[in-house]
């Protein structure tokens, strides 16, 4: 049993910054920051994971005496600033999206409004977070999105990047569509479905391969998937998985599977399938599993292979082609006697551009199809006649705009913590699933697909446009 | 505060096959089982770590009252197993190599020794601790190496796999050569140093840049390092900060550095050198961020940068062009009679077939350099005379073979768990950190290049040799 305490989970310079802060009389300043995520040419939607954890964090900050002791020893920070840390809880606002939100590059998806002390501090560990099981909920929605609605099993603990990364990417991944994993600690945690078969090891534990199978049978009556690999899947697995399948039949038990985890799938399965039709076992499922991905099962599918139930590992629980999510947390304003003073942090890369002000951003769907056609970021404050046609410019390009009449409009931000205090209901793992497959699906596949997709349009408003600019226009006359 | 049980970190599988185990009356039988590496091409060796918190894993199972009610549930286990599960410690034997130490493929790195069902338990966690931190620890060396000695502060945790692969990966990250961390629980954690700036929402939350440094200079008199890109680097950030350096020089203090986190570090870098110099602060240090890895940190170099620290971040922590290792455990041996009986994996591929027995590995080193010249993977029982010339064989290619005479051996495993107690020190950190630097400076650079490295020579002992290709014909005779 270990004990851990999270609130030191962050980068030396918040703590260094939040001196700062107190030091130049900044305690009780007030500020707005945006998490939002980076366009890049592997991930076009993500699938928002993460809050639960993200949440219990902010809510959870304590700096005991350990914490306090460490930190007087790095001889950085004053008595007076400690005593500060020893009291302090998050006091301030979270809006973010719900979890299994499709979200895109751009959008604020969770905005913080607190003492910007307090703010600045959470900063790490949301991202870390955040970033973490957004890119697993995405790399296992891709993934599933591909098995097309084949039973898909997560399998990578053994190669994930520590604990944290095995059990929070399960979770991730069956907020992404996996319906079971093989991490009994995530499926006690999380309440899912854990799945499992045996180990090569197994097999050469015995004898002979016809014994390992019937010891497990034996064991599992009701639930036997036995691995045909471990010498040769054609003219040893499958025979042996054949016999000790005959004989469960004569018992009045019911096989239920065979699992390759090596060599070419395509062929091995459709011999496999064939051998086991042959013999009367076209009830039962096959399995593959080995080095897999949303790529691997497209291409295996188009080949024709006979594969009921995928199991991913390594390639899900990394997500191998793009193992980070560039998510980011960026001033967006500060209040100022009351009102907020927003904030822009400019590039030479238009596209790093932040925007600026308290925002939220509302889902635009069409009543005729129920798919969603466009987002649209705006200030919070700004005012719009839903009842009216609705049009919605490009970001940059504001002459390239779309016109909608018959639409319904969701804002997807919802205030989660209000006054440090939460205020939301944070869902089950498996209600955050059946939410996230809806999203899946109230997009148009042309957003969803592997190669070239479809770009979703997220736009600016017009009130949000203008305050950029002007404020661009005034850095560019020098006036900042 | 957290408490977590890491005991059902398994994949369901051990847990199913341990059952059987049960069942199958083998309870009592010991096996053995190798950790090792397979090759990739991108990595040719890696820097051995993760191996306190695989042992602190293995020696603090424990399943409590709500580990088995969660198994209970599953309705795969029977009372005498789950009582079983209850009362269960670990009893056996592990050998492995030193953290900090070079390992190359298919090497065992990690032995275990045990009752099977206790062996089947550990599988998982022992190859997702062991395959993230050596992941880390090795990509950290390859970066190090690249810098040249420079100063290296890693920088990943908002974008590393949740908070163990920020926290683990950061004590990989200094056991592969990195000075520093921004990351401040791992620093309590591991002790060690932590460093770090500031972030552009500090520039941007003061009216303006010289205000923002100034405040920042104000509290950190002798630590000042400041972030010149938030909106012009050469012509507002170098400008302000050479504004504020002489304030401080006026007050008898003494800057240290700046920092750039974008735009093109080799021409930002060189004219903020020359920059700094003209106005006096040749000893005030540049420090690079943004992207970087190994090849990047070659390149810079290369284009006569003028970098003197380097922070590392998400290609570091998420080991990027390669998020994981494949770390696999296979059975060596069963004990039978008292007598330890080889097992083997045979596979299509050649390079796949494991090494069967209970094993261990010596390094020869020319006693004329120092340097490690091969490895020599052996039979744990086989005797040498290392006091006699050496000849060592290819694993597969037996006519390529090198004698040693003047030379020195080492043999790397060595007992850290015996019986299921701890009977070797496990080292801090920081020394890891200094014996892993003695390790990469004991091979020659040919081996270490990031391009075509030349491949280290791991060979099989004649007996081991004998062992494997006995057991082989026998398979091809079918009399397996």
């Amino acid at each position: 049993m270990q004990e851990r305490n999270l609130t030191l989970l962050t980068d030396l310079y918040e703590l260094t910054m939040m001196y700062g802060y107190f030091k130049s009389g900044k305690t009780d300043e007030i500020a707005v920051f945006d998490v939002f995520f980076r366009r890049n040419n592997l991930i076009t939607y993500s699938l928002f994971a993460g809050l639960e954890q993200a949440v219990d964090y902010v809510l959870n900050l304590k700096f005991g005496k350990e914490e306090i002791d460490y930190l007087r020893g790095l001889n950085l920070f004053g008595e007076d600033f400690l005593s500060y840390l020893a009291n302090l809880k998050f006091s301030g606002d979270i809006y973010a999206v719900p979890e299994g939100t499709v979200v895109f590059p751009g959008e604020p998806i969770l905005t913080v409004k607190a003492p910007v002390m307090e703010a600045q501090l959470i900063e790490t560990a949301l991202l870390n977070i955040l970033n973490h099981q957004t890119l697993i909920a995405s790399k296992a929605a891709k993934i599933c999105d591909s098995a097309k609605g084949d039973t898909v099993m997560e399998f990578g603990l053994r190669r994930a990047q520590g604990p944290d990364a095995g059990i929070y990417g399960t979770r991730a991944s069956i907020i992404g569509g996996c319906n079971s994993t093989s991490n009994v600690l995530a499926g006690k945690m999380f309440d899912v479905p854990v799945a499992g078969t045996h180990a090569h090891s197994w097999v050469m534990n015995f004898p002979s391969e016809y014994e390992a199978f019937k010891a497990y049978a034996d064991v599992y009556p009701n639930a036997v998937i036995l691995l045909v690999d471990t010498y040769d899947t054609l003219n040893s697995g499958i025979p042996n998985a054949i016999k000790v399948f005959d004989e469960m039949v004569k018992e009045g038990k019911r096989p239920v599977g065979i699992r390759i985890d090596s060599g070419d799938l395509a062929y091995l399965t459709k011999k496999a399938r064939q051998m086991l039709d042959e013999a009367g076992y076209d009830y039962v499922k096959i399995c593959a599993s080995g080095d897999l991905d949303e790529r691997l099962v497209q291409s295996l599918k188009l080949q024709g292979a006979k594969i009921d139930t995928w199991g991913i590992g390594t390639k899900l629980i990394t997500s191998a082609d793009m193992p980070s999510l560039g998510g980011v947390y960026k001033l967006a304003g500060i209040v100022e006697n009351g009102k907020i003073v927003p904030k822009i942090k400019v590039s030479d890369n238009s596209a790093k551009i932040t925007n600026p002000g308290f925002k939220t951003f509302y889902r635009i769907y069409d009543n005729a199809t129920g798919k969603a056609e466009a987002d649209l970021i705006a200030l919070k404050d700004e005012e719009f006649d839903f009842s009216k046609p609705l049009t919605v410019y490009h970001p940059i390009e504001r002459w390239k705009k779309t016109t909608f009449t018959d639409y319904t409009v969701r804002e997807l931000p919802v205030c989660i913590v209000e006054n440090g205090k939460l205020v939301a209901d944070l869902p089950k793992v498996k209600d955050i699933a059946v939410y996230a497959k809806g999203e899946m699906e109230s997009f148009w596949d042309e957003y969803k697909r592997i190669d070239q997709p479809h770009i979703y349009k997220v736009d600016l408003s017009d009130g949000l446009y203008e305050l950029k600019t002007t404020m661009l226009e005034k850095i560019r006359k020098g006036e900042k």
